[in-house]
Parts: structure tokens; sequence; C-alpha cells
């Protein structure tokens, strides 16, 4: 069934927002076909049956998960299960051969201790877990083109370190006084039906969650620290939007030079990011909104200078479950197999 | 603790958006006194740990459901259960001295039989069913007045039938000729979680749902076909409108006399609804808004005629949880205590 | 600068919704290559300053309308003026050599009295019209690829016209019962900036527009008329929804023969649009969502038999700007050019 | 006309959304009767041409700017205008024996120097303003109950100021430290018709505008200065947010006590605002939703300490058109008048 030049791949956990971006951008990849569509609660039912829009495109069933299955049929797989379980399958699929890119927490950690503090999982995949590859590509584009597993990033730490990570690696601001302002859709909550969720909770409104504790603070502080080799403590505070799709990120720092306009960093921005195709920098005075990016792969990003605080002011842009998610995975698997990085990825919005 | 001089009031399925609503214009309401609010899941709950906007001004807890304990401290208890329940409460609560308002289906219907055929359950409380009052208070005022027992409408009917009423008791329009085609903000379905109601689903969308079997379709019929006397069908369908709150209802019939203006039309709505103070009749050519009616207790109407066609078409606009719910169930109250029918209503919105 | 092997096109009228959307297809389209811009208050500006989002994409500027430039540089032009300009302009560029696709009324009518009565313009190019074609690839497709000049149908049209062909053409319904209630997204209104169409008016609300003197209606009944051969009057209700994209038109009708299923018209359906791909007939009890088709050149239908009335209801959905402007606009393009009625055309949405 | 016991009061800019919001709260306010609507364009119009839900409420015309007319008439004027107008109208009308309540910016500013630096207009009337008080009642109720002008605060500057002042007040932060960022429904922009308001363009979408140069910047920092007696500077950056009402102020600063921990912010917001009936403290790890606040004159606040950066985040959520704009005006004229500062002004939200 199967065409005889594509790359077979598989999605374990396909049900939920991340499944239904990853089958629609693979179904539009030149490069590959869907072999194999795995879930738990919704085992054996059709796939179309969960989004009736594809009943002309997709006939797969969602299957039970079963790795055997799926190595032999796949060579490259997705996992977009809750954190913590791709630990326990992530090590069996590499094994029989698979190329893995886990869309969970699971593989984002260098420091397991860290994952445990924050996630209040043990697990017992050290070994594995050291070869993950922090799938970002922007920054380590040479490590995931090598890499057989990719711990794909979360949404905010995607817009965030995109937004931050030239200030950091050229040392142009005190690290410790990172505020990041983070907006987001709802979808990324995903398909799970929440109360405070439901269009009728969240229309109309704005709030603030996770205060000074979210699980994506970690994993931005780990990059961040790596970049500076020092280490760095962050404020990170994420809000809801009334709105399905869209990251913002505002970004804080005192620079260190105050002598730095808004120019320099422009400049110092579009040559950090030369080799990045979906990283725009706006030109002076544009401030990135997030539907410019919603249906893409791209990253929109805007600067700042105030000379009267001193601060630098980055607010960045993305679709949280393209560049956030499904897309960067797949920028990760075109990577893995050598493809052109932007193979398949979508770079133009539908404005308005 | 109660006022020695306010009516005190309980509430049983006090913790969806009927039941907050009914808190929150009960808070305002200068004649009574919340005394009771009961729940099944959520009983041991504090109110305001599922509304915690109201932390400041409700310290009541969520009760589990003992009929006894709310007879001995309410005299009109309000039931806002999911349907099939309260055709086994209300005639226990009656017996004991109080006055019931039901929000759910279950006293909608004279003829037992067609609640049996669309809400598919048998109940053995017909004789307290024959003592229910369809709680519109603009077409059955005075019954409602006399009554211990009213079953308030649907949110639909109440909007549909308010635009059709005047039309069918002057027997202006071919019954047969009725096609309702009603729109509802997603509160309407209730603080469920369901995956069809969340933000990231139902929002930048629209689609009809229940088409050609509706649950409302035969509580519009009763009534339609009571004005008429004579058996009445109507094509009713309703959408999902990716918004908080508020009922449109476009409904198009055939006139009889051809030779009818909106101007005619105009003039007999309005001596129609000339004692109910919240219909408020548009002049020509001003058609209803639905955020005119959302957090009042009103409903707006406007008329059109189509010589083309010679039809007349007429758009409702309601609240759906107010008007189309908590507020007419208070309104139903008013008049059974022999208060003014407006108390403690609100008749004036925010717009934007 | 333009490649030797691809098709220069131009658009008058680029600075609209409809221009960025055909701008935004025609930069993915494989055979095509941007050679104009024109418009007239933007004269002069950088068609990024008017679409930020594009700067990496496009560099073009908005020029003045000079025909004499355009049909020098330009095979094929997008008009996508307001309506009664276009009839000013067609018949130089034709007489040029250029073939036309009009966005705007004026080329829709083949009765230029229906057009006058209705959009109180008088104009004098009725040979140039008399050659027009309407742009329906559905149904008039050899047409089409004949033509020269398209005039391409409004949003409500396309909508209701793809739930309504296979009806009227198999005359299964009495043309004169036929209702239309028909939802549009507000970027229907154009990026004109209007109080009524600001979110602060327009969120959270919902309202009725046009009732029973809207100019699409005397557009739809002539297409109807053709279709079954005799004068069809219409019930045409558009109304304004609080989201971007997206139209559902939920068409009623009463059916000749009491006697049919909706397994029946699903069948009917589905051999009527055998041909016609961007048209997806939806299977037993699902309707179709707008969301499902924003961003796509699709249209969803979905089937419903009211055995209690006799009636059928068909509920279509289209994204506004694509299949119902600047999506259908390239499909005739793509026709008159001899190309795959499909190319460059999305076929895929982003859901949620 | 006017009931000999009511105070006739007058709004001069009736016709934005100020002006409406106004004439919605004075319609229900015990004490007061609208006694003249004034504008400029809107001359000459009743005032429900441009606010038909009221129509069968208001039946004032807008009439042209006269001040003796104004000043005959009315003891009370609020004005509505844009920015830099009522600095030409305040002195003659406080001359003519009105108390004049000010929604512009025009009489927010002690230091002229900074109005003129910041909104690049010239004044004549320093006298005037040096006797404005700046309308915030929870800082400074005693000097408004003596004033005879009042210089209403921006929305921005409320919530923000409501969140910031008794740690500024307390000493507890360092002033320099202090990072907002702000989050608003689109309403705040008025209603005038621009482009980036349309719903097809704000919908779905976020951004950030006026970063390093909002004119609340200097508004807010003027009030924090006084609290700690030095100069301060603040970094402000506002986002627009795809909801019609509501402002959300999420404010960082360090802590200049690390020992701080929550419970002790708590109890020191609630003692500062203990006479303050519309600030609401929320316990312990509860943060505001917007829609708490919308159609009240409420500020509700929540607090949290991060141990690991030693930072206070205060979020605070108000109704930018009531607490935020006309209702605070209204609890200003409230304590002018010697009243109690909450009659008239809404407590309770619908929710959801």
């Amino acid at each position: 069934m199967a065409h005889l030049d594509k790359i077979a791949v598989g999605i374990i956990g396909a049900s939920g927002y991340g499944g239904v971006q990853l089958v629609r951008l693979l179904l539009e990849h030149p490069e590959v076909e869907i072999a194999y569509l795995g879930g738990d609660s919704s085992a054996g039912k059709k796939f179309t049956s969960l989004y009736p829009h594809l009943t002309h495109r997709v006939d797969l069933d969602i299957e039970k998960i079963d790795l055997d299955v799926v190595a032999n049929r796949c060579k490259v797989v997705f996992l977009g299960l809750p954190n913590g379980l791709a630990c326990n399958i992530a090590p069996t699929l590499i094994a029989k051969g698979c190329k893995v890119l886990d869309l969970s927490a699971d593989y984002r950690f260098r420091d397991l201790d860290t994952y445990i503090a924050w996630y209040k999982k043990e697990r017992a995949d050290g070994e594995t877990a050291k070869k993950a590859v922090y799938g970002l590509p922007e920054l380590y584009r040479n490590q995931i083109e090598q890499s057989l597993l990719i711990g794909c990033p979360g949404c905010y730490p995607t817009a965030t370190l995109l937004a931050l990570s030239p200030l950091l690696k050229q040392g142009l601001i005190e690290p410790e006084t990172v505020i990041i302002d983070a907006k987001s859709g709802t979808s990324g909550g995903g398909r799970q039906a929440k109360t405070n969720m439901l269009l009728a909770e969240a229309d109309n409104s704005l709030g603030a969650y996770g205060v000074a504790n979210h699980r994506h603070t970690p994993e931005i502080e780990q990059i961040c620290s790596e970049l500076v080799r020092q280490e760095v403590r962050v404020q990170f505070t994420p809000h809801l939007i009334p709105m399905v799709r869209g990251i913002l990120s505002t970004v804080y720092a005192t620079l260190r030079d105050p002598g730095l306009v808004r120019d320099d960093l422009i400049t110092i921005y579009n040559a950090f990011y030369r080799s990045s195709s979906f990283v725009k920098i706006l030109p002076n005075g544009i401030y990135p909104q997030t539907k410019w990016a919603c249906g893409t792969n791209l990253c929109y990003i805007g600067i700042e200078v105030d000379p009267r605080t001193g601060r630098v002011i980055v607010m960045s842009a993305i679709d949280n479950l393209i560049k956030g998610q499904a897309g960067q995975a797949v920028q990760c698997m075109n990577l893995m197999m050598g493809w052109d990085e932007a193979l398949g990825l979508p770079q133009l919005s539908f404005y308005p």
C-alpha cells in the first residue's frame, strides 16, 4: 500500500491536537506517508470519527499501541502522549531501529533530577535520555541531524528562547533580570474537555496561571543557562488568551550596555538567525501579531529598546501548535532525515 | 440568620450556569434571601470554590439534597437539575408547602406522552404535571400568578414564541410555513466540559446541530398549537455561535394577507405586548443584536416584511441565561408571590 | 525579472482582503508570478506597509492604475474594486488582450437591468457584459474554460448555490419554498473601517442585516431560475457572526417527493459533484462546521430530511475569502489557462 | 421636566463608549437625572440613533456644545472628549458653578510640563489645573470630596496603581524594578472606526503596542513617585487582547525583604484596602479573570511571591470602561456630592 519511495511514519497518541496537526502536516509532506496512527482511549475508532473534516483524505483507524507493529511498519515515530509515558516507549522503539520525536516533556531535560523535581515522576531510562537532543533547530541544528531521539520543545520555551537567545549568547543582558510575560491561545491546553477551557468560560476573559511555578520555567532556564554558561533563573508567567491559536512571548531584560539602540539589536538578531528561514526579524517599530504566524512554522520577532529604563523588550509570536509543537517536530524530522529543513512546512499565513 | 422580612428561597442544582445566574439575580432581589444551595456532585463544597468571583458576597456551602431540610427552610425552590430529575422532587416539595420553579423540561408539557416520546423517560407524576403552568409570563401571566409549580420554558422556545405569538394569535400567518432558524451562544450547553464546547473547537466556527430533531421542537409546537387551536408543526434548526451568551431566533412565515406591511405589524406587536415591559419592539428597519439583551431580562424584536415573497421575517434576541432561563424564572416567582413582575430584574445591558 | 516560464498576473485593487488573499494564493501558485499590484488610495505605498507579515516575501509597490502598463505587463488581471468600477476597466483590458477576472458584482448578471435595479448604477458596457461567464466552476466549468471575462460569484451565492443546485437541477424541490438563512464572519465586510465591524461592537453579538433586500438575492435567483428554467424568488437573510472567516448557508425547501430520504439525497449530491473535487458531501448525520473549510477552497455540504415536515435542510460551509472570493477566482483562472482546476489551491484546513 | 429632588447632570462628548457607559450608569443612579447630552459631530441626532438598544429608555438629543446652556442646566458635568479639549472648557464651567469630571488626560498631571512633553499640546489653564484632583478614590478620597475638578485616571493606570500602591506605600519593593505588562480589550480604543480594531483584524490575534512610549507611562510614574517620595521610572507595555472589555495588569517587582511570603502580602493588601469596597483581594492561589470584573466597578487583585527569584507578581483585573473610566467617574461624583461612594455602581458581574 505504501509508496515505495516514501518514508513510512507513525504517530503514537494521534487523537489530540498534536496528533491532528502532525497528520495535517504529514499529509502534505512530499517525502513521507502516514503508516500508523496509535492511541489508547481511541483505539479501534476511525481517525475521522474524531476529525470528520478529514473524511475525504484519511482512511486510517487508530490502532492500539503495539511497539513491534509500530517499529515494523515505520522508520520515524512521533510520540504525542501525556508527560511521563514516552520515557517507557522511546527506548524500545530506538532499539528496534526507529527515529523518535517526542512531543512531551520527557526528553527535554539534560538533568533528569530537574525533570523529576518539576514533573514528580521517577523514571529508569537515564541512558536513553542522555542521548536525546533538544529539538530547537535554530540552536541545535547540527546535533539534531545526528540524533535518533528528539525531545521537542514546549510551546512557551520555543517562542521565548527564540526571543532571548541572541541576547544571552552575545552577553548583551543581565540574565537575572529576565522576565517573560507569555500569552497563549487555549488550544495549548489540549483537547481534553476541562471546564476552564470551555468557550463559555474562557471567551471574553483573560487571566494568568501557573504563576511562579509553571513547568516550562526549568526548560527555559536549562537552555538559557547553557547559552551563558552559568545558572540562570527567569521569571515566567503564562496567561490564557481568548483565542484558539498563537503565543506571544513578551520578554524584558536589562541591557549591559545602555548605549545599545534598537537598530543595533535588529542587526544582531538578523545575523544570529541568518541561516534560520523560519525566524523573521521585523523592521523598526513593527511588533508581531500572533495571527501573522498562525498556520505557519514561522516565528516573528519584534525588538524595542527603552532608553529611559535601559531595558530591551523582545516580542516573539508563533503558532503554538505548529512552530510550538507539530511543525517544529517535522522540522526536526527533516533534519534527521537529511532533507531540506523547510520541507513540507507552511510559511504563509492566511490573513486576516 | 434570615432577615425577618425577606422570603427564604432555595436552589437545588446550584452549581451550573442556571444556578449561578439565579444566585446572582437573587442576591440583588429586594424581597428574597438565599437560604439553601443544593447539589449532588458538588455537595460539601463552598459555592465560591466553583465561582471565586463571588468570594466576597456568598458564604454558603452546597449541601446535599434533603427535601425535608429544603422545605423546612425555603418558601420558594428553584430546580436547576438535568432533565428527568425534577419530576421525582417537585411533588414532594409541593406537598410540603413550597412553591416550585423547575428550569428543566420536566414540567413544560401538558401532554406527557409528547415528553416521553422526545425525552425517552417514563414518569409517574402525572397528577402533579397537570397542575404545572408554562412559565412564559407574556402569554400565561394569570395562570402563573395562581400556580404552585412552574415549568420554565427552554431558551429557544422563549425567544421563538415571543417572536411568533402575535402572528399566530391574530391568525396572520399560515402556521405550516413557519421556519425557525435559531442561533445560540455556547453557554446554552451548560457548564459540563464537552469537547465540542471548548473554546479551541467552538471559537471562530459555526454549525447547526439537532437538525430536524431538537427537543425544543415539540415545546414550541405545543404553544403554537394552543395559540391557533390546531396542531402545528414547525421547522426548527439551532446553531452554535462562537460567543458566550445570547440567542437570536430568525423566524420565517407566509402572511395570509399579502397586503400587510411592516408598519402594520409593528403596531400589532406593540399592542400585543403593551403590558409586557420586558419585550421591546424595534422601530422600522432596526434589527436586534443579541448583545443589546445580554445581562438583561429583555427580549428585543425586529420585524420585516418581504413584499416580493409575501413572507414576514421576525427576529428576536434574548440573553439565553436570563430571559431564556434564570431571569424568566425570577419573573415567574415575582408573579407567584404577588410582587411587581420586574422586581430585581436587570433591564439595561452594558454596551459594547 | 519575471521567470520566463511563469505567467505574469496583476491585481487591480490589491489593498483589501480580496487583494491580500489573491497575493497569498498566487505566491504559492506554481505557474504564475505577480507582476503588478494596483490601487487608488494606496498608490505609491509598499504593499507590505499594509500587510507587514509579508515583509520577507513581497517587495512590490502598489502602483497607480494605468491600463496600458497593466496590459503590457500581465496576461491575466484580477479586479478587486468596489462595485461599479470594473465595468469601466474590463472592456479596455480585454481589448488589449488580457484575461480578466472580476471579483465585484459588475459581471455577475446576464440581465443588466437586474444589476441596474439592485446596484443603482447605469453602465455602457453591455456588449462586454454579454460575454462574461459566471465564475462558479461546479456549474459552468466549460464556459469558464472558453471565456476571457469572468464575473466571480459573491460569497453568499457561492455557498448557497452549491447547496441548492442538485435539488433544483433534478427538480426535487418546490422552488418557491426556498429559504436561505446565511451566516458570515465579519471579514466579508472588507477592510474599510466601519463602526459596526469593530471588534468592540461585533464580538459576542449576532444580528441579521439586509433583510429582504440584500443584493445577493437577485444573483442567487438568476442561477436558480436558470437551473429550473422558470423564474424563482428566494428568501435570503444574511447574518453577521462574531468570527473572522467562514460562511454557513442553511437552506430550507419543501421536497416534491415526500418519500425521499437522506441517503437518497447524499447519493444524488455525490453524483452531481463527482467531478468537483472541492465539494465534500458529508456522511449521514454529520453537519459542516465553517472552521473545517477555513484556509481552503473547499465547500462542505451536510444534508438532512425532516419527515415530519417534508422539508430538506442543506447546510454548506465555505471560507468566504477563498472559495467565496479569491480562491474561486484562482480556480477560474486555472480553467481559463487550461491548467488543473485545483492548481495552487489549499485543500487542508488547520484544525482547530 | 426634571425631578425636583434629583441632581441634574450633563455629559459633553456623549457619543463614544465613555458617553454611553455614563448614560447607562446614570440612568440607574438614584440621585441624578441626565439633563444634557452634548457632542460635536453628532450634534442634532437623537442619542438612540447611535445606540438603538436604549430606544425605550432615553429620549434625548445630542445638542451642540454651548457652555452657558450646560452650566445653566447642570450641577455636575462629565467631559468625555479627546485629549486636549477639556482644558479649554473646564475653567469656564467651574467659573459658572459646575462640578466637573474630566475623562481625558487633561487634568491628570500635577506637572503640566510632563503633560506637554507626552501629549504635545500647549495649554493656558495652569491655575485651573493646579486645583484638579486625580480621581482615584482608593488613594485620594479626601481630596476628591473637596474638589470641584477631577482628572479621572486612565484605564491602565487605574488597574496598575491599585496593584502597586500597597507595595510602594509600605516600601516593600525596589521601585526601579517595576515592570507592568498590561492587557486590554479593544473597547479601550474607543468607537472611532480604525482598521486595526476591526473584528476581522483584531480577533484571534494578540500584540503589543506603544512599547516604551505609551502615554499612560508618565501618569503611572507620577503617582508611584508620590507614593515613595522619589522619582520612579517604570516599564509599561500594553497589549491588545481579542475581547471587548477588561484589563489585566500583571505587575512584577523585586521585594526588598526576601522573607516576605504571599500570606503577608495578602494581609497587607486587605488592610490597605479595608475602606475600599470596590477592591477585592483574592485568597491564596486564586488569580483574577477579567471577566469577573466586567459590568462592575470592582477591581480584583491576586498576589503571588516567587521565592526562587525574590519577586512579587501582582495581577489586577478591572472593566476598562467602568472602574477604568465611567464607573470611577461616577464614584468620584458620589464623593464630591457627599453621597455613599458606591451609590448606583454595579458590584456583581454576570458570569459566564
